[in-house]
């Protein structure tokens, strides 16, 4: 099947809380960019990170293959460097052949979890 | 009325909680693709199942009559096979018919429902 | 200033819960299609409700004056009927001239409230 | 890099809830436009708010500087005007080059928060 989607994405409103409630990992609080790549071929993606305060971080780096999803919690990107809890982020991705992205958080700062998701917003043509 | 929306839909983030709170079919986890068929002719939706590990599954058959909604439950698909429980997928909508989706998850796994929308992705031109 | 958005738009996923927690109006489970008009004419705006098992329902009017928003309870349309509780349904706005919409849902079933919202679908070119 | 987005951003569902459970200013009731720049130049971003029952009051002036991310909280807009507790309002964002906008709401009226989020309607071509 041919690749759906667009290249680029971009999701502005990043934010991992530091505190938790409930058993780790499904209720820790986490925030995720779920991808869908529904071609026959690997898609390379690259996450830059940016800030309110200093410049943006990155790349990382991610594969999701083909035919596959991959839901990406930004509390495990660990290189270049983990992401601060608690900061204000935004982050863009972009992928070598077209993909489909997904933002949602998941907050259990408070003893019952609240969700959030949207589709990201598809910044290429 | 001339059928409204687009042939092909995504939603990257799947996920279905196997643990509920509260009365169910209602307060029941669950997650759902509303799809809304305006159009004077039946809309026959073909669904696919992407995984992280796994080739997709599917195609699980919907019809959405004429001038109807049908809120499809992931949990309810069946043919060819169940959607597991905890498990990370995504999902690819056809129609033969242009429709409108919209992607909505319950989550009661805590004593407080939490809930995310979004509507789908329009993949088709 | 010229009218932004679009004629005509959709939401897929309608359901009132017919129970709440918390102090009536701002508590009352409620579902809400926010309509904002920036143009400097009103925007007459009719709503048609569709069912899963039953002929669609309306049109339901609203006018939003120019350079107003209004934000609509499903919860009070009364003419040509009630949207019945707990009962799966969707809906389409077409107005007059380009607004914009945003759908809304606050959940008080349970003793938390839950929240969902997404921009509604723009199903006119 | 040269800017991505749009230049034209409405949310149409503004409500800032006046009461709030948990540490401040963390937990406290707020409602944020979450402004992507990826461009090397500041982007210049003007707010204007519409009310349901009132002329619309802006703008309200934001910079977002070169590859920076800045969530702007409705509840901290001072200049012309705070903008009212519990009262529907909708918002424009006007920039002088493409940005990327989310809007989020965190509601702890309730002793448990609930959130919801949306990538704002690009407004403009």
């Amino acid at each position: 099947m041919k690749p759906l989607g667009k290249r680029i994405w971009a999701i502005p409103d990043g934010y991992i809380p530091s505190k938790s409630n409930g058993p780790a990992p499904q209720m820790t609080s986490h925030e995720s960019a779920c991808i869908l790549n529904v071609g026959d071929q690997p898609a390379n993606v690259e996450i830059t990170i940016y800030f309110s305060d200093k410049a943006p971080v990155g790349p990382y780096k991610i594969t999701v293959p083909a035919e596959r999803t991959r839901h990406i919690r930004f509390n495990d990107l660990k290189d270049p460097q983990p992401i601060p809890f608690d900061t204000e982020y935004a982050s863009l991705l972009v992928s070598d052949i077209p993909v489909i992205v997904q933002h949602t958080r998941l907050d259990s700062r408070q003893a019952e979890n609240a969700l959030l998701s949207t589709i990201a917003y598809p910044a290429s043509e």
